[in-house]
C-alpha cells in the first residue's frame, strides 16, 4: 500500500514545487521566463514538468488558482464572518488588488486564461452579499449595483499599470475609491451600459 | 501666383480628407482597416495616402491629433476661463474621457505612438492648474497631487476596455469618481509609489 502512495505523495509534491518555483520565476525575472528554468529552480527535470503542465498556460493557471486558494479565499471568509458589511468590503477589495500588485507580471500573463473568469464567480458573489450588507445599514451608498463591483476592480488593477512598482500606492487609490462609496459622499449616479460578457472584472 | 498656391492647398484638403476618412473606417471597422479602404473612403489614390503618411502609425498620430484640437482643445480653453474652478476640472475630465469613448478604436491604436505623452502635457498642465484652484477654493480635497490625475484618467479609461459599448457607461464611473474627489468625502489618503517614466496617462 505505502508503495502505490508514495509516488501519488511525490506527483503531488513536485506538482506543488513546480508552482512555487514558476511563482517566484514569473515574479522575479518576468513571465518570459522558459519553464526550463523553472524546471530547474524547481529541482525537478524538464521533463517532469511537463508531465504535470502541458504548457505555460497550464503553469500560469495553477500559480493563480494557488495565489487565489491562499491569499483570496480566507479573505472571503474572513470577511463573509464580520459583522461590519463595510469592514467585510474593504477586506475584500484590499485581498483581490493587493494579490493583483504583489503578482501583477503572472496576473497579467494569466489575463487570457480561462480560469480568471472562473474565479471572478467565486470572487463577486461574496463581494456582492457583502455590499448589500453594508448598504443595509446605511454603511455604503444605495445606488451601487453589483455590475459595478467588477468596474471598480478593473479601476483599481489599472492603477498598477502605470505604476513603477505596482506593489506600492494602490492603497492610494483603494482609499479615494472607498471615499467615493460612503453614503456621505453620494451625488446622483448616470446609468453605466452593459459590460463586455467576458468580463473577469480583473482587466 | 495662384499656381503655386493652388497644388498646397490641394495638398492640405487632401490630407484633412485622408485624416477625416480615416478617423470614420476605424472607428466603424476596426482599427485593423487596410489604409487602401482608407485612401477609396477618402476617394484619393493610395499613392497620394502614402505621399502624406508613410505608413498607419503616422495616420493614427493625425488622427489623434486632429480629435485632440477639435474636442480637447475648446475644453481647455472653455475651462481656464471658468469661474468656477471646480466646474473647470468635471469639464476637462469630461472631454478626456469622453473623447476616449468615442474613438475608442483609435485611440487603443494610437496609445503606443509618441503621440499620446506630447498630448498628455498639453492636457495635463491645465488640469493641474484648475485643480488647483479648485482646492484653494475648497472645493476639491486638498490631498490630491499633480501625481494623481494621469492615475484618475487611467482609472476612468480602464472602465472603457470593459464596456460592451464605450461610449455608454463612463459618465456613471466619472460622477462616482467625483464624488471621491469632494472635501466632504476625504478621509486621508495613503502615499502613492512613483508612476512608470512613460506615464502618458491614458492607458
Amino acid at each position: 500500500m505505502t508503495t502505490t502512495r508514495r509516488p501519488r505523495a511525490d506527483a503531488v509534491r513536485n506538482a506543488e514545487r513546480i508552482v512555487r518555483a514558476g511563482r517566484a520565476a514569473f515574479h522575479e525575472l518576468g513571465a518570459d521566463t522558459p519553464l526550463e528554468e523553472v524546471a530547474r529552480q524547481a529541482g525537478v527535470g524538464v521533463a517532469t514538468l511537463y508531465r504535470h503542465f502541458s504548457g505555460k498556460e497550464q503553469l500560469l493557471r495553477a500559480i493563480v488558482l494557488q495565489q487565489f486558494t491562499e491569499e483570496v479565499e480566507p479573505a472571503i471568509a474572513q470577511a463573509l464572518a464580520d459583522p461590519d458589511g463595510w469592514h467585510g468590503v474593504v477586506t475584500l477589495l484590499e485581498a483581490a488588488i493587493g494579490m493583483a500588485a504583489r503578482e501583477h507580471t503572472t496576473f497579467i500573463a494569466a489575463k487570457d486564461t480561462a480560469l480568471l473568469p472562473e474565479l471572478a464567480g467565486r470572487y463577486f458573489g461574496p463581494l456582492q452579499t457583502l455590499v448589500r450588507r453594508a448598504q443595509d445599514a446605511g454603511q455604503m451608498r444605495a445606488d451601487l449595483e453589483p455590475d459595478d463591483l467588477p468596474r471598480l476592480l478593473t479601476m483599481l488593477v489599472a492603477t498598477l499599470r502605470v505604476a513603477q512598482n505596482p506593489e506600492l500606492g494602490w492603497r492610494r487609490y483603494l482609499a479615494l475609491l472607498l471615499d467615493a462609496l460612503r453614503p456621505a459622499a453620494a451625488t446622483p449616479l448616470p446609468p453605466a451600459g452593459p459590460r463586455r460578457t467576458r468580463a473577469d472584472g480583473c482587466d
